[in-house]
């Protein structure tokens, strides 16, 4: 099989650019410009413009859903045109193309860093590269070479290390953990940076008190239907992190929570 | 010709995830792993959340598009990790898997439904599912699993009917029509449930009245060039179905009508 | 090579259906109903409803992006179902369906027009042709049959002209150009129609002065981390034109500016 065949990893686009935006359809012009048998999904283009860490979150929620081997381009980069350094990475099952400036971090904290090569050789890149879009003239391109079978060792030297970014710390004490909300789904569903594994010897019965600003509920449930509408409530979403919902609407939106705000599990 | 040869026909998604959203980009990741020869279109993810109403419509509005064989991957899912069953369904020349809660009812009333199955085999599945992402732990595998040439029949058990929906009736009497508002386009034009077929011998030059709310046009026409800009006017929508416009601007903002507004036709 | 096989150019979609619109899927649907190893992509679908000029520079801004040979389905088409007439071209390296409107014009003046035909034989065409939705119905088809190899010269007639738009004039006087914000792009960036050729002999030091509406800016940049967050700010973006930026947030919020302010450079 050849690296073009059709079953070559898929290139899987996260970006800030906006849902639709056309510089998401130059992005892939891009990459069938080098590899015209690339197959390319988009995780998401729905990032908040420059949010590395909702950008980090998101790659690490969903990543597991893709094929080993996949090529993630991702793309958040206010630094773009600075000194920030391109990378490529290998981390757990999956390769990554991206500037280095935490967007990894989250999947660095979970799965193990194999490679990462600093983006320093401009035969890989478009012929001529622009100062605010090295999406489409570095990322993009290295990604459909990559996808074409070039070695990660020709794109750049090796680094030792990926930018990390400071994280609120999750607190956990006997009989309370203390943690935030980190991102807010389409569906208006708050997710935490509280994981399953943090709340394994929790209990789940009513004995369990969510707080998250001046609301709260009860017990930690499977799924949606085991509420009623309009009932707000705890459960373990499918990233495996404790969400809080509120059942047929937006919690975001009824609650008016933001990221940021604090979520406290008592029990 | 393997099933899985870029000739394979499309897996469709059709969805209340949200434009953009990273679950959807887990839909596809998730059928990547199985088949990455895949070949993947979205219809819309823009059903409001939990309307499946909207989502049957829509789908059976654009169902003819698609080529014989083409598998929909349908998730519009409120009921999402309760008792309700998850199903194949062959209708009319396409294939859908979807849950099943009457999102499959307006395609039903139109093709013939030639098989049914319950999704009750777990190996077409992901290894581990969730309680909140069937779409991408039961769903979009199986779907997957049908593209790479999977028997219905080893699914699950046969069913014998599907959930239906309780559709507000179209009352057709001499010289009146009566039905609704069921959809919003992106550009704003109100469809009514009130069928090209149900139209056909009523006249469309301005004998014809059209209502809608406390608003009335003339006539139905042909195409929005027919009329001047910010005219209100009716014509027979690309999908079959009366539709409200105004020519250059959305029906649904000027007007300030919603789905369920009654539409009366009157000669 | 034959023309089906995965490498065949792709087919690039432009549209105002919306992001996300069915009516997007539904083109897709059309195009594997004709080629099921058509590669299909968007450039964007957010093209402001029947802006055919906002469509045309969106079009000029990316084009250079895809592949040569690459087929572009255009359709901002207010005047669909009408006697305009609907097209295939021959532009520069890439080949066009579209209506006939000015929709091509920002290529035309960049690039040769190589060839123009009249689409006129509906053996290329959806079976059923509907007054509303030719971009299913015609220009989809069409751009499938292309994909497969049917020659341009029996979609129809050649023609010796492509409709032109009347543009604002782009005023170069010594020590002056007078332009106008043309577009806005997804992070709120304001593109000029003042092209970095326009603006070759022209400092960049902070002896130039830019101005917008009641703001300005001294001197031109490269990229956006050359100045401090929620500076107002100067350079030439991606696709070669002058843009107003401010660092970290939206210019078109901040600054309240639409397209059609005028944006003057001083030296």
């Amino acid at each position: 099989m050849s690296a073009a065949s059709p079953h070559a990893p898929p290139i899987v686009l996260t970006t800030d650019y906006g849902h639709g935006s056309p510089y998401v359809g130059a992005l892939k012009g891009a990459i069938l410009a080098i590899n015209p048998a690339a197959v390319i999904v988009d995780l998401t283009h729905g990032i908040p413009p420059q949010n590395i860490a909702v950008g980090a979150w998101t790659l690490a929620d969903h990543v597991e859903a893709f094929p080993p081997g996949a090529i993630h381009v991702v793309v958040v980069d206010p630094g773009v045109g600075s000194s920030r350094r391109a990378i490529f990475a290998e981390i757990g099952a999956w390769r990554f193309v991206a500037p280095d400036n935490g967007l990894l971090d989250r999947l660095a904290r979970r799965w193990p860093i194999l490679t990462i090569r600093e983006l320093t050789e401009p035969r890989w890149w478009r012929e001529s590269v622009s100062h605010t879009f090295h999406g489409r003239d570095i990322f993009a391109p290295v990604a459909a070479h990559l996808s074409l079978g070039v070695e990660p060792d020709r794109l750049g030297p090796p680094l030792a290390t990926l930018i990390e970014l400071a994280w609120p710390e999750v607190i956990v004490v006997p009989g309370k953990i203390q943690g935030a909300v980190r991102s807010v789904d389409s569906f208006g569903n708050l997710i935490t940076d509280i994981s399953a594994e943090a709340l394994r010897d929790v209990p789940t019965d009513e004995s369990v008190r969510i707080e998250c600003d001046e609301h709260e509920t009860l017990g930690i449930y499977k799924t949606y239907s085991d509420q009623p509408e309009m009932t707000l409530m705890a459960l373990i979403g499918s990233s495996g992190f404790l969400e809080l919902s509120i059942v047929g609407d937006s919690a975001a939106i009824m609650l008016g929570v933001q990221p940021g705000t604090k979520v406290t599990v008592r029990w």
